[in-house]
């Protein structure tokens, strides 16, 4: 059964095709990477006892008198404050000074630390001069677009809202005018109540599997009500932390060692009241081809419910 | 020095970044697959001698009694008839008989017998009920989303005009509303006085790298008038193999074994006499990260007009 379903996050077409009893993909296995192996390798950037090797520091987290998430200005800018036309900031969050830590092993300190530096460059970037936007991002393995191991997430200003985060607002106010109701209050609402494809339901956040993106199995953590990065502490942090420690074990437990992205989307000036924060993470098991580029259709064969299924946790589930 | 472009064609925004004095990137390597030191594998479904690995045959061209190029039945479509929400047919152009060809060693009699295929497969799909597109694809390597060797096209037929071709499609329409003249045919027209941005320039088709696109050093070839894939045949053919035999000898020679994309786009129906044929050929030399994913903002780091001067041919050049 094939059937063309329309995300109603992005406004984006994918094709699903539900396949009964279909063969689970293999987990993917640890890459043959020797300086895996250790906390430390001695050519990494971005290793603690490195720092030299690596452009100014821009915050810190610490524990004792050693830093544990901090932040550095990126190498290779994809913008700077050069030009007049396009402009912003770069950096790079180490999330942890361990160079073989990762999504699916970091404790909750270091998810801790790093949402903390999350905020600290969230906030000092998006209050410079002329300044519109600020995204932040991670790839995870090659096949995502990373170049380093060592685990770390990169946050860009910008001087525009970039065009993805332009369509989603379109969408909000187009429905708004239609419906003068809040399309991302609604979404969650909706998922709320159809139970179904909820992975976690917390009090700030929810983490679900939308009935239709273009990315097969992408996962998405909204916040419930309006949360900006600078709520990022207290019991929100607390449960974000314990939504991404849970979430990516549960991962890890169903596909292995899964190259991934995260984008963080918060909402543009201007639009807090409506655009509520979310998370896309998105797999990256397989490269798009000539079929995505040629039409934009991208081809899931994967049934949420069911996915679902495999990633479910609770408040008091904490530790299974 | 950075700026912000916008694709004419397709309304895609990139960030150009012009780095003097960038040191040329490496040569791509040929991949170490022992398969592709000969042009038969045993393995290989598309090989000639191993028909009965794949499904039923569509069409072939013949030299005495031996298939040179032939079409077949996709063993995993993207689409098929059991639905009436989408459908359509996936078949696998297999372009060449031989399991190491590729589009920097085919002869101009390959390219021939692969754009007899693509006309004899687009007509028959184009023609059945319901079908509203047709797309050809090609995917060239594991990074551009190929899972086989051996030289291969798809082309899939759909009930309706896939999101991508729209795009392009509603540009015409506000150009054609807003300033009474033809998109596509101004787009050509700019690139033939400009110059500076042609690779080929011929009766029939040119080839250049347009000012902004969002993949680095994407190459369109487009037809300079009203040309239909029905069309392949005769002095247009000719010309056709000629510029892809001369474009991809020079894309080997400046970038080696580059992996990419190809994308046919052919006017939707009642479009034919403003939508010019086009092909896209996206190199795929980097994976999209989550900045593209999270911003559809895509950084270009090259200059068309020096890439061009790289990939520049006449019809007088025909075999330097």
């Amino acid at each position: 059964m094939r059937e063309v379903r329309i995300d109603k996050l992005t406004g984006d077409k994918a094709i699903y095709v539900s396949m009964r009893s279909k063969r689970p993909l293999d987990k993917i296995k640890e890459p043959d990477d020797e300086s895996l192996n250790s906390d430390y390798s001695s050519w990494c950037p971005f290793c603690a006892g490195n720092e030299h090797m690596v452009e100014k520091e821009t915050h810190r987290v610490q524990k004792d008198d050693k830093w544990t998430s901090r932040a550095v200005m990126n190498k290779f800018p994809a913008v700077n404050y050069e030009s007049d036309d396009i402009f912003g900031r770069h950096e790079v969050i180490i999330e942890t000074y361990r160079h073989n830590g990762n999504f699916f092993d970091m404790s909750e300190q270091e998810f801790r630390d790093m949402f903390s530096v999350y905020r600290n460059r969230y906030n000092e970037l998006i209050n410079e001069d002329g300044i519109n936007y600020a995204v932040i991002y991670k790839n995870f393995q090659r096949a995502s677009g990373a170049s380093l191991n060592h685990p770390h997430s990169q946050i860009v200003s910008l001087n525009m809202v970039p065009p993805e985060v332009e369509k989603e607002v379109n969408l909000i106010i187009d429905y708004y005018e239609k419906n003068k109701r809040n399309l991302h209050q609604e979404i969650i609402n909706q998922e709320i109540e159809n139970k179904s494809r909820i992975i976690y339901d917390g009090d700030h956040f929810i983490a679900f599997i939308p009935d239709a993106t273009r990315y097969n199995e992408e996962l998405r953590i909204f916040a419930k009500y309006k949360i900006l990065i600078d709520d990022f502490k207290g019991d929100i942090l607390e449960e974000l932390v314990f939504v991404f420690k849970n979430l990516f074990k549960r991962v890890y437990k169903k596909d292995g060692y899964l190259p991934f992205n995260i984008t963080l989307h918060t909402p543009p000036k201007g639009m807090e009241e409506k655009f509520r924060l979310h998370f896309h993470i998105i797999p990256r098991r397989f490269n798009f081809g000539g079929f995505e580029l040629s039409s934009n259709l991208f081809v899931c064969s994967s049934d949420p419910e069911q996915t679902v299924d495999k990633l479910r946790f609770n408040k008091n589930r904490k530790d299974d």
